[in-house]
């Protein structure tokens, strides 16, 4: 497949990466940015470009890999295009290609890309989408070329899951951050507490996160809630954090 | 060693478990619950008891694995013992222990433990302290039987390692859970979220979590945010803890 790629981030980069390792071409990068486009061609191939009316027409597949906001402006420039044009978005309806380009689908990567970080696509769900059946047979062959985790679903659930990867990813993340800070204030490693945080992901690997908790919110552990609580006075941003969480744990079904 | 062992929870049949492994005997098991005991001891062996005045006095180590709150009236049955008296908690004062028996340390493996899932000690961090010397490389050289993670640190570090746990182990589990409620209420299997949460989990085991955030609160992407916001309209609880934590994020030095 002759794939021109729209956008040189970490989606854009991994999955450049990910078609060309599976024997696809990159044809064309665009960016605004000539230079990022070069950056990217250079590893992956294909010619770079900064002007959408240099766009190759007669590629098999573009993929936006832009910013939500930027998306709606790139597909205008690829209306006269005849293959398939996806986006990359969790949160973008289909809508705003198919209202654009002949053919549209949805190409969503679930997971969380820095550029700095090998992924391998292998056990990357990918969620597709498009406005025909035949675009969506095209989409779902490309993707199980590189994963064996092809999910077909519909806008609405691909916002869901989108938000579910928020609760899933980026705030267990942040938590870990806050945990770093605390340590950190007390002379202690991240490194101390690797371990456990390797154990909670494993854990729900074969088991479901309800029946997994652990911890004084959930056993109603008063004592140690207002001992934490006080730890925290001098950080009201930390304390309320925990409250409110701590709360959501209470409320749980058993 | 001989090992008499106070509580027939998680954290004491698991340290059991590992203890007999290493060819360390248990001569006893005392629980409120004499089945209980039974239960564990017929695991990793010794006589079972559900009365203190039953104690087993000639052991070397006699280790407290109880809910916090019992921590205290089970030191004041050990007043007579001469072995080493430690308890595993993450939150308790050495001086609990250390004002009613004559040698008094802490054990505190940094862990969530589940009855149905095997651990392995290896990789878990083991936090010791100890009213003196001795009694301290006595636990340091026990610790390290059972894993290459030992940190001798005071009870004020601990505590705050005990709190920072519950932002590292158990909100996260928690955002899991949340994170599957909204998958169930669209037919979305928790499956698809998983290598998410892995690589996620994964990332922090060679990286610091504040050089790994990613997501619309750390790129400030009002947009989505507000989208995500007005798709938990109907659930106050989850739409608060989206705001709580989005708030935080964006408050995160870069």
């Amino acid at each position: 497949m002759k794939i021109v790629l729209l956008g040189s981030g970490n989606v854009a980069t991994h999955l450049a990466q990910a078609f060309v390792a599976k024997g696809e071409e990159i044809v064309q990068v665009f960016s605004q940015n000539l230079n990022n486009a070069k950056i990217l061609t250079d590893g992956v191939g294909g010619e770079p470009i900064d002007d959408l009316a240099a766009i190759n027409y007669t590629a098999d597949l573009y993929i936006i890999a832009v910013k939500d906001d930027a998306i709606e402006s790139i597909a205008n420039g690829l209306s006269l295009v005849n293959g398939l044009v996806v986006h990359t978005s969790g949160t973008t309806d289909l809508h705003t290609l198919s209202s654009k380009v002949k053919h549209a689908g949805v190409f969503y990567p679930l997971q969380t890309f820095s550029k700095t970080r090998e992924v391998s696509f292998d056990q990357i769900p990918l969620c597709v989408e498009a406005t025909d059946d035949i675009q969506l047979s095209i989409l779902r062959n490309l993707a199980l070329k590189l994963s064996t985790q092809v999910y077909q679903m519909d806008g609405n659930q691909r916002k869901v899951l989108h938000l579910a990867a928020v609760f899933a990813c980026n705030f267990p993340n942040h938590l870990y951050a806050l945990a770093n800070q605390l340590l950190q204030q007390h002379q202690l490693d991240f490194e101390i507490i690797r371990p456990l945080i390797k154990e909670t992901a494993d854990k729900v690997m074969v088991n479901l996160p309800e029946n997994m908790q652990t911890g004084p919110a959930l056993r109603a552990d008063e004592t140690t809630l207002n001992k934490h609580f006080s730890m925290l006075n001098n950080m009201p941003e930390l304390q309320n954090i925990y409250q409110t969480l701590s709360d959501s744990i209470k409320l749980m079904p058993k």
